[in-house]
């Protein structure tokens, strides 16, 4: 009973390998029959050829196939991966560089922010439809494995348009917990914990090892300044918050309000180079990586030698699935109760379980109060960038970005809906559904000079105190 | 059967005798026993004079009496109102002051933000003392009508910690129908409507006049220099958002982070006198109400002639328990289940019946998005307020300022740790459960010349980028 | 701005009348337009015929015509009232008399039991039909006021079905707050109460006379042979579970499993003649009347005489909500949250406003556990009715029948479904919906003499114990 | 990092001995500490000098103390592993006996009914102590692994009354996968299922093997007799309700009101010795086992030999905690959101994962309606007797029985009512929180002859019914 694996974005050459290398690394999983589908035919032909020569190479016996024809690609699937990027580097930019204009500087802009949000406006259509034709042609069960960013407001949107199994993957906890089992100098492996909050900002509820908690060690660490040096921001959040999460500074500090609204600010917490928080970092990063790969196509100098597997989950999800055997994970899923104090319906990242019966996302409960305002502020802008694409409703894309800790710190509503308009016009191009719409200006009323306003009742109090006032102002005076 | 009333915190007389007089101008409660009660023994003396004049000079069988033991204030009482002001004006100062030295410039200072947390923190364990005396010597059912500010997050407070029937009064609602009325020029008693939301912003959803929609009208005039102007604020977020809400512009410039974060925000939207956004404007007048009090009673002066009702709705509440005809009010009440995009347990404004059975909020459903999400930003800081004063917890202080809008969008996360440290300490007579109890300072960590970060890891996307890149590099160099 | 009323089911001519009469008895309702519809045009013409007599003879400016045409009768509506009997006393019949011949001995049979699961069949599509309707042409806002039984069932499905806004109505509350008063001599209108339930059985949670509990009154009458008479079954469901509710004996007994499920139980509890607990006692008079209406019309004699307003809901819900003056009723809704201890989404009779806003149900909590478990059993049939309803599904239909606290008090398993299955086929020609469908039979399994049975794994506990049992039987033999 | 491991009840030495062995025969435990406690000094200090010869013989590191004091067995533990049995045969006896007597015929009597209900009277009380002892000595995070019955009645208590972290344990799962594996001819590690419902009526929602659905074989053979003969009562429950279920025969046949309400439905389902429906077949197996034991310890014959891994649950859910490997189970749990149409609070038995970080239940979902309307009916019953039992209230005790499905399809209110009474005086002695407490009789009625009922008001739809009939007959007679 080998597997049919998807991978819709397959063009996204330098992850995708890494997964394929991932699953057939995995015994239960190397007769798999791979379905490469990506809109740019070249990208996904190098990548066919490759895991060919992968299979050939390591004497598997799967299969792999490339094609243009997402539908054709899902049908009969057990797994979707998706790793897209609507709009690739050209659209990014726009992401990147128009709020810039509007004082709304970014380090990485793909999650959150004005940048978050546009990238969410143009994933979230396409990810709906990859669902919509899951039901109707992929295997009954089949899991989607979502790697696309804005992870949370993508799921979001997901978990609202369709009932198919998915799950959002990032590999931010395994990281995380790689930096902090060397800041505390444990192993790994020997480390229990569990997380909870949402993508980009899951919070470390329980951190031990071996039954003894971690977090006086950690705590001790981060106020040294040889560690906390590598995490500027989130040692703040973590030194002001009482918890550890799972967002680095570059990426963190555009969540909240705190750290690059101003040039004060910036040159406190956001100094280190690139994803240290540097303006733009990832997408000068993205733009150098394409550029190169412009000119040379990577895959044909890579080794088809299978390596060890990474941490990613996706090959490991797909074993649990199949063998039965269960695999513990944090994914982001639709928020049905498993945390108590965020929005039912909303995208969180929990412990969650893969076994032969599919996802199992399990129950956190109430996350610390002070964790759960942070994750909610930035919910808030996910919940309206989901009714925007979900609705085509130019109206919210204005709410989501307003609603935008960092944008909301910097400018005016009037800026925040400048700046939008703006940047829908510049990308309508990967945004087919609000053809027709825009943004409707709302200019600064202006007042004449000596404009008298009409008449309003005085509020009651007031009016009470007011003549109060004056009773004693009479007697007194 | 005649009713007994508590009034806690009698000494603000001019408030006092407005809800005073109401209640003797309603046929069913004028037989009521009031119990006036207020820690100045002087005020509350001054009250119970004035009442019993009212009383004989206006013939009513009621009785009246003062003391400064709450408790027996409370004992048999079917209604407690409590219109206390913890610190009075002299803790108003520093709530005002303190923040305004860290660029955190409030107009009215009384329900979120620095001033709206500590306001909250001085009265919230005041009110939870009341709700427990309330439970233990009250009438079965009695209800406590609370009118204290910070509205929102005292009720929440008090939602969490006790079962007793309450509900958060305002007549912020009154006022804006008075407004919309006089904008629309249409008579106040014949516009139908439903609000939902939270105390100080609460949205209009329905809004029509005799089955016509008043929206396009209200739209239409607030683009008028002449209507705007009276609510500049106010007016912006309507155009923004969509909706028309209670709060009037200085004090919504307070709850939101687009309008007072810096000079030029001020100057387009706060730059109307007093209440208009005026820095300090309610202390200031609170100031002036205050001195010239000391100098003069003005009860003395006062008509005890009893006048028509005002907008207040205290006396209604009580008529309906008392006849058992129902009274539709906007309520302050624990949500349960009311508005179902708002968290449970917060405190929202709902449409709420009082009747023979006491009182009885109403299901909103969902808020449209982007109030849902304006109110949570909120609310974050009224739960955090709220854990704070429940639990005596110092680092709540400072989470629940950290996710205050304005303090948020002009603060850095240690200078809200300073500013909130310096309040603790200023207010600490007010504050007497933080006894012993401070927050912990976060210095910032100097990192000295030419230290060396410890190792961390590569993030392994970023590793296997960089590979790539190195492989493409090496080609291509 | 007068309302226009629809009266669907109009040939009900008794009650139609009732609430027409009612309806015109109110001054603010006294232009409206009635659209009275049937589907037998004899009797809508009779009925409009008499209508029109009364407005003319008390000189009223209200319409009247009547139509067959549903939709038409619906467009522009303001309210909906429905008083449908689908299949009419024919169906009833077979309601009645073929549970007869199963053991299942019905006294009124239009609620719950195999008689109102299929009077549910019967009236759901219909009712989910004039939703659609109301939905696409009647005024925004219409409000369905919903009397055909079966009540909770029917309104638990259209609660499913449609968001158009409904209440379900019903004068058990008021008749029983009758009785109440009559028992215990005090005036109906000093009583103040909650009830909280599901209809006909809906909990006096509150019950006090201006202040005083009126349970220990109440259970101290109900220990006299004299009042116990009237109502021996509500009486003993009082007696063992402590709350007094909202159905008389008659048919009460049908809802739960202990008072005619043989014939000691019903010589001891339902030996009243008639609605005491008689066989068939309402099919009987329902039999009775339409033989004598089926000779003469009694419109044709009936007077004209606008009289004292009837204690039906109907138009003082209208009042509400044409003058904005709030009216208290318990009405029976869905139930989003308003009862903790029932389902979410099952039809409650809880507290209820009307006013110009429309319908506001109100929050009650938990019921007593006792009280909330009984209505669980009727709820379990409701549920699966509804969705035998809604989904045409023939074994839905065994389910609900299998889950009647009295059938299945009464029968095996698969005596219900051979129950149900030759009611469906008596009753096809009112279930357009399940054409084609019919219920599979599961006959006895039969088995032969000396049939081995297949091996089975051993239980390991007994399977252990049987080792240890051997062991110590070796030793002990 | 040894786990201590605590037996509560490990007089029960069949059962204790198994659990021992699987523990011991899991390398990750085998230096674990055992703690068993018992009442029964004899036994516990039998069963703790097998345990020692175990360890001896098997030349393994663990540790074995008995004792009586069980706050000092729960000191420091990890695992809190309960089989207590509260009354032991003498109590059951009467749990069996005495319902008996008013026609409750009851084949195992643990788990619902009168004698579950008084079962869990007796065992809830101490396993709530046992959860306090736990909060207060036990280690943080200690998980109780419960066993004893009523299952499910025992844990909704648990969970309401503490919120240590436990599960409830049964095999019925496994047994049943055994049963359904033989039954379709495959092995039972490749069956993919979901159960969901709750113990000893969990429902299997999915069931396949490698991808394809079980249920049509399983359908299959159930109508054939050699299938059906091993399963009558579990067999008809499938084919009237279309899922398979984890209850056998006998013991199902108490829970729902079809099988055993009298002789005709005994002898057609009930029919076959011993567990497949014989009247008091448990008691009588115990009983024997004990009179044997009485003479005889078994323990003294049995060997030491480790065997291999039972099915039971708790030796793996110990090593998926010691170990991180997660492992899934059906465990019971208080249900927060796992199952949405069975109320919240209520002990459901779900999938559950164990791993490192303790237990983890996952969400399910809606269940069929008709499989949630069965498990509504017990879980009816279980929430009163947990009312019955936290309250000490003896009325609950009447109202849990007479929600049973078997009781309230024989007995009258009355009847239960004094059943009821009649347990509670003779198993006194095993409920010590209800001294001083009884449950209240109520008396038959006793109407004499031509006793005159006091008036009513007439029903105002009959009354009229009634003018109108009257009408109608002057003119037409």
């Amino acid at each position: 009973m080998a597997k049919k694996i998807t991978m819709i974005g397959a063009g996204s050459i330098v992850f995708c390998k890494t997964l394929l290398s991932d699953i057939l690394a995995t015994p239960a999983l190397e007769d798999s029959e791979f379905a490469l589908m990506d809109l740019t035919e070249s990208k996904v032909r190098s990548m066919e050829a490759f895991a060919k020569r992968m299979l050939k190479d390591n004497r598997l016996p799967g299969k792999v196939y490339a094609t243009l024809d997402r539908r054709e690609a899902i049908r009969d699937a057990d797994f979707v991966v998706i790793m897209i990027q609507v709009g690739g580097v050209e659209a990014f930019e726009l992401d990147y560089k128009i709020p810039l204009k509007y004082g709304v500087d970014q380090c990485i802009a793909d999650s959150l922010g004005p940048g978050g949000v546009f990238r969410g406006l143009r994933t979230i259509p396409v990810l709906v439809d990859i669902a919509r034709e899951m039901e109707a042609v992929a295997k009954p069960g089949a899991i989607m494995l979502q790697y696309s960013n804005p992870m949370a407001g993508n799921c979001l949107a997901l978990g609202k348009a369709s009932k198919v199994s998915f799950v959002g993957l990032c590999h931010g906890v395994q990281t995380t917990l790689d930096l902090i089992a060397g800041y505390c100098g444990v192993p790994k492996e020997e480390i229990t914990y569990t997380c909870g909050g949402i993508n980009h900002m899951d919070w470390f509820l329980r951190l031990e090892h071996r039954g003894r908690d971690l977090y006086p060690k950690l705590r001790e660490v981060f106020e040294k300044p040889e560690y906390y040096k590598n995490e500027k921001v989130r040692g703040e959040v973590f030194r002001h918050f009482g918890y550890f999460m799972t967002e680095s500074t570059g990426h963190l500090s555009e969540y909240v309000p705190w750290f690059r609204k101003n040039k004060a600010a910036l040159d406190l917490y956001c100094d280190e180079p690139s994803f240290g928080g540097e303006s733009g970092a990832y997408y000068n990063w993205c733009r150098t990586v394409a550029d190169k790969y412009a000119e040379h196509d990577p895959l044909l100098d890579e080794s088809t030698k299978i390596e060890r597997r990474s941490v990613e989950y996706c090959s490991y999800i797909m074993e649990a699935v199949a063998t039965g055997k269960p695999f513990r994970l944090m994914g982001n899923v639709r928020n049905d109760g498993y945390i108590t104090n965020l929005p039912a319906g909303s995208c969180v990242e929990v412990p969650t379980f893969a076994d032969g019966a599919g996802l199992h996302p399990t129950f956190v409960g109430d996350l610390p109060p002070q964790c759960a305002a942070a994750c909610m502020t930035n919910i808030n802008v996910q919940i309206l960038a989901g009714e925007a694409a979900l609705n085509s409703d130019p109206e919210h894309i204005v709410h989501a970005v307003a609603m935008d800790p960092l944008a909301s710190a910097v400018c005016t509503l009037k800026q925040i809906r400048d700046m939008c308009s703006e940047m829908l016009e510049a990308e309508r191009m990967w945004l087919p559904r609000f053809q027709g719409k825009r943004i409707s200006p709302k200019p600064t009323i202006s007042i004449p000079k000596g404009c008298r306003p009409v008449d309003v009742p005085l509020d009651p109090a007031l009016a009470i105190g007011k003549r109060f006032g004056e009773l004693v102002t009479r007697k007194t005076d």
